[in-house]
C-alpha cells in the first residue's frame, strides 16, 4: 500500500515512513520497518457512512498538515482541545530527536486527512501483531484535526544545563522559562516539558486519539509530561466564528486577533523571516497557562462587580464605554463622580493594547473541568493558550495583569509552558528540520 | 416574566418556582423569594444566530423533562456527558431534601428547554445581585440536554444506620451497596454518594453548565462528592445510531438494548407497575462504575489476542463465529483443534444473555481521559452507566465477567455507584414526589 503516497502532491524523497522505533512504538515487538501506509479512509468511511459516525457531531473538515505555518495557530479555533507536553527520555540522542519529529510528522499528516496511523491500521494488520493504529478514531470524520508541535527551553539546555542535542546553540534567545508572575502558583507537574503537541478538533474522540498514538510512536524516545483536556474554545480566531462564552459566563475572543486581519497575524503571530535564529521564521511562540477559575466565588458576585471586572457587559460583551460587541471600549469615557466608565483595572482595560505600547496576541485557549476537588469544588477553568511572534507580548500583558487586574480575586495561574513552534513542514520534510539544517 | 409558565403544556397548581433556598444558591446573599422564569431561550437565540454558536456544533434537539420515564435513559445517547454525584448535608431535614428536588426539577425542565435557570438569567438581573444563570451556555442551542437523577441506598438509610428523612421504610430491597466483585479497587472518592445527577448533551459545554447550575441550587443542602465527564457515548442505545468504538479501539454497544425494542426496554429496564415499594414503578436502576483502561499495555497487544478477548473482529465488530456487524454470535461453532471460535472466556461470551440466563442490560457509558498519571499513562477508561429494572442484572452479569473474562488484564474498576432512579416528573410536580406522597 506504499503508492498511496501518490495520492499527495508531490512525492517526496524525504522520510515520510515511520522508522523502526515509531513502529515498535505503534507496534510493540511486532512489525518492524515497514513504510507508513495505510489502512482506510477515515474521511472517506464516515461520509460513506454517516455524518453522526461513533456519535460525532464533527464534519469532514481536514486541515493540511504541511505548508508556510503549521496548521492550528490560526486556523478557525476547533472546539475540543487535547494538548500534551513530553520529556525527552535521559538516553535519547540528537538522531532519536530527529527520527522523532520525522515519524511524528508523518503521522500526524495521515491523522490530519483522517487516516490511520501505520500500515495496518487498526483492522487489517498481521494477525499476530499489535494493531498499528490503535483505532478508536476508525469511523470518524476527519472533524478538522490539527496537530502543532512546539519546543520547550529544555529541549536546547537541559535542567543541568547539558546540550543533549547539540541545538544549545539554535535556542532563541528568548525561548528561557517564563518569568515567575505575582501570585503564580504553579504546579512543576503541569509545567514545562521539553515539546509539545497541541491537537485540536470537533471532537474529542479524534484529539484524543491523536496524542495517545503520538505518544505510543514516542516510545523510548519521550514520553507524556502532562496533558489537558479542553472543550467550549475560548476564543474566536477568525471573523466567520460567532464569539464563545468562557466559564465566566463573558463572552471571550471579541478583540482577538482572527486570521482574516492579515497584517496583524503578520506583526503580531508570524516570528518575522529576518529573526535569529533562522530556523523559527514563520513560526511562532505559545504560551500555556492553566488558570484555575473560582466558579463559586465568581457566581457569588454581582452582575454589576462581574461587569466591572471584565470591563464589558456580559448579555452582549459591548464595552462598558457603551455601542455593542464589536465597538471599540473607550477608556477617556466618565460616568458618575467622573469615574471611568471602563475600570482603570479592568481585565479588558489593563489587557488592551493601549495599555500595552500596542502589544496584541492570538488567544486560543479552552475551557475545562476536570472533576472536582476535595472540597466538592468544580476544578474547573480556562486552559489559556496565546500565540506571539516573541514571548515579550504575553510577558508585558500577563504583568500588567498579574500586578493589578481585579479579576485575580478570582483565579489562580497553576500551570504553565512557553514552546517555540517551528514553521510548516514543507511535503516530504518534517516539523523543526530547519533547526538541524 | 411568571406568564412564561404558559407555554407548558398545564399550567400547574405544584411548585415551579425555586425555593428560597434554591435562590439563595444561585444568587448568593441577593434577591430572593422571587418564582423561576426566563430571562431568554437559548433555543430561540441559538436559532436566530447560528448553529455554531459559542463554536458549538450541536443542533437544537429538545428532550422533555416531563413525561412517564426520565429522559436520558432511553433517549438515543448523546456524544458527552457530565456525571456528578452528591452527599446531603449533615443538617438537611426532611423538607430540606423535597425543596431541593423540587428546585432541581423546575431548574432542569427551563434547562432542557434551552432557557437559563432562575428569573433574571445571567444578563438581565439585578444589576447589585448575581445572575441567577452563571451564563456560560448562554448563546448555546438546546443541544439535546437531559437531566437524570438517582437516589443512592444512603440517602435512605444513612452509614450510622439514620433514617434521616423519614423515607427507610421507603428503601427498594434492591438498593443496597453493591458487592465486592473480584478485583475490584474502589476510590471512596469515586464512590456512592446520596444523589446522583445525569446529564447529558451533544455539548459538553451544556452539560457542564447544566451540573454546575444544580450544585449552585443544591447550596447548603448537599454538595458534589463526585464528578466525571465523559466523551464519545460507548453505546448505540437507538436503531438510529452508527456503534461508536470504546478507547480499545472497538464498536462498542452492538449488542446493546435498543429504544425501538420495546419489548426488551419493559422487559429489562423499567420497574415494574407491581414493584414496591411503589414510587419507582417506571423508573429504573442506574449503576456507574469507572473502569480505568491500561490503554498502553492493550496496545501492546496482538489484533488476534485483542479479538479474542472481546470475541468481536475490530473492523466491523462482527461475531468471531462469521457474518456481519448483527449477526447474532454462535457460541456453538468449532474452528482448528475443536477450539470454540469465540473463546469460552470472551467479553461478548461472558457478557451474553446465554451465560446469564437470559438477563440484558442497557448500556449507556461513555469514554474518559483525564489528564495522565505520574508515569505519564494516560488516564483513560470507560465511564460505564448502565440501566436495568433490578440491580440482580447488573450484578450477574458484573460477577461473571469479574471472575473470567479475558479482558480483566486490561482494565480495573476503581469508582462505583448505584442509584435507583424513579420515573418521570409529571408536569407540575417533581422528581421523586411519589416517595413522599
Ligand atoms: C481565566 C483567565 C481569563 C479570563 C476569564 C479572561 C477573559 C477575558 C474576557 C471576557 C475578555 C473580553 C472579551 C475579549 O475581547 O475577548 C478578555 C479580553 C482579553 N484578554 Fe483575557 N481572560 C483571562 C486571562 C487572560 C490572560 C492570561 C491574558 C494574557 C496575558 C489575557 C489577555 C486578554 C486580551 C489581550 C484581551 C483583549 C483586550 C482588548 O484588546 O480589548 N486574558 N479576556
Ligand atoms: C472497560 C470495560 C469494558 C469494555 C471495554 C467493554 C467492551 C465491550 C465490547 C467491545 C462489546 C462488544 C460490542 C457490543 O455488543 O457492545 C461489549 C459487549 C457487552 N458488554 Fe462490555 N465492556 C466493558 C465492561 C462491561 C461491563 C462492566 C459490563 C456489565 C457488567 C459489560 C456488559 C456487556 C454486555 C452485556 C455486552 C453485550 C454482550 C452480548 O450480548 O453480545 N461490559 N463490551
Amino acid at each position: 500500500m506504499t503508492d498511496e503516497r501518490s495520492t499527495e502532491e508531490e512525492a517526496p524523497a524525504a522520510p515520510q515512513k515511520l522508522s523502526r522505533r515509531g513502529l515498535l512504538g505503534l507496534a510493540g515487538a511486532g512489525v518492524v520497518g515497514l513504510g507508513v501506509g495505510v489502512a482506510g479512509d477515515r474521511g472517506a468511511m464516515a461520509a460513506s457512512g454517516s455524518m453522526t459516525a461513533g456519535g460525532s457531531t464533527a464534519g469532514n473538515t481536514a486541515y493540511p498538515f504541511h505548508g508556510t505555518h503549521q496548521s492550528g495557530i490560526v486556523t478557525p479555533a476547533q472546539d475540543r482541545l487535547h494538548f500534551a507536553s513530553f520529556d525527552m527520555s535521559s538516553t535519547a540522542s540528537r538522531a532519536d530527536l530527529i527520527e522523532l519529529l520525522q515519524d511524528w510528522s508523518a503521522a500526524a499528516a495521515l491523522m490530519c486527512q483522517g487516516k490511520p496511523v501505520g500500515e495496518f491500521g487498526a483492522v487489517d494488520g498481521p494477525y499476530d501483531a499489535p494493531p498499528e493504529d490503535t483505532g478508536e478514531a476508525l469511523d470518524l470524520p476527519t472533524g478538522g484535526l490539527t496537530i502543532t508541535f512546539g519546543f520547550g527551553p529544555t529541549l536546547f539546555v537541559d535542567a543541568s544545563g547539558a546540550d543533549r542535542f547539540g541545538i544549545a546553540s539554535q535556542q532563541p534567545a528568548e525561548l528561557r522559562e517564563l518569568p515567575h508572575f505575582p501570585a503564580d502558583d504553579l504546579d512543576p507537574q503541569k509545567t514545562g516539558g521539553d515539546l509539545c503537541i497541541q491537537a485540536c478538533s470537533e471532537d474529542p474522540q479524534i484529539a484524543v486519539h491523536a496524542i495517545r498514538n503520538l505518544s505510543r510512536i514516542a516510545f523510548g524516545r519521550a514520553s507524556l509530561r502532562w496533558s489537558q483536556l479542553g472543550f467550549g474554545r475560548t476564543s474566536s480566531t477568525s471573523t466567520s466564528q460567532v464569539t464563545p462564552r468562557n466559564l465566566f459566563g463573558f463572552k471571550d475572543g471579541t478583540a482577538n486577533i482572527k486570521a482574516e486581519q492579515l497584517g496583524k497575524v503578520m506583526n503580531s503571530v508570524w516570528v518575522p523571516a529576518s529573526a535569529t535564529p533562522a530556523w523559527l521564521a514563520g513560526g511562532s511562540y505559545l504560551v500555556a497557562r492553566r488558570i484555575r477559575m473560582t466558579i463559586e466565588t465568581w457566581d457569588r458576585t454581582a452582575l454589576s462587580e462581574q461587569e466591572r471586572i471584565i470591563g464589558r457587559t456580559k448579555g452582549n460583551g459591548a464595552p462598558l464605554s457603551g455601542g455593542t460587541e464589536f465597538t471599540a471600549p473607550d477608556f477617556a469615557v466618565l460616568g458618575r463622580a467622573d469615574k471611568a466608565l471602563i475600570d482603570k483595572d479592568s481585565h479588558v482595560r489593563l489587557a488592551h493594547p493601549e495599555s500595552n505600547a500596542g502589544t496584541e496576541i492570538l488567544r486560543r485557549g479552552y475551557n475545562f473541568v476536570d472533576g472536582n476537588d476535595n472540597l466538592g469544588r468544580l476544578e474547573a477553568g480556562l486552559f489559556f493558550i496565546s500565540y506571539q511572534r516573541s514571548p515579550a507580548q504575553f510577558i508585558d500583558i500577563q504583568m500588567n495583569l498579574a500586578k493589578n487586574d481585579l479579576m485575580n480575586e478570582y483565579i489562580r495561574h497553576v500551570g504553565s509552558g512557553l514552546f517555540a513552534v517551528p514553521p510548516g513542514a514543507r511535503q516530504g520534510s518534517y516539523v523543526g528540520a530547519g533547526l538541524f539544517a
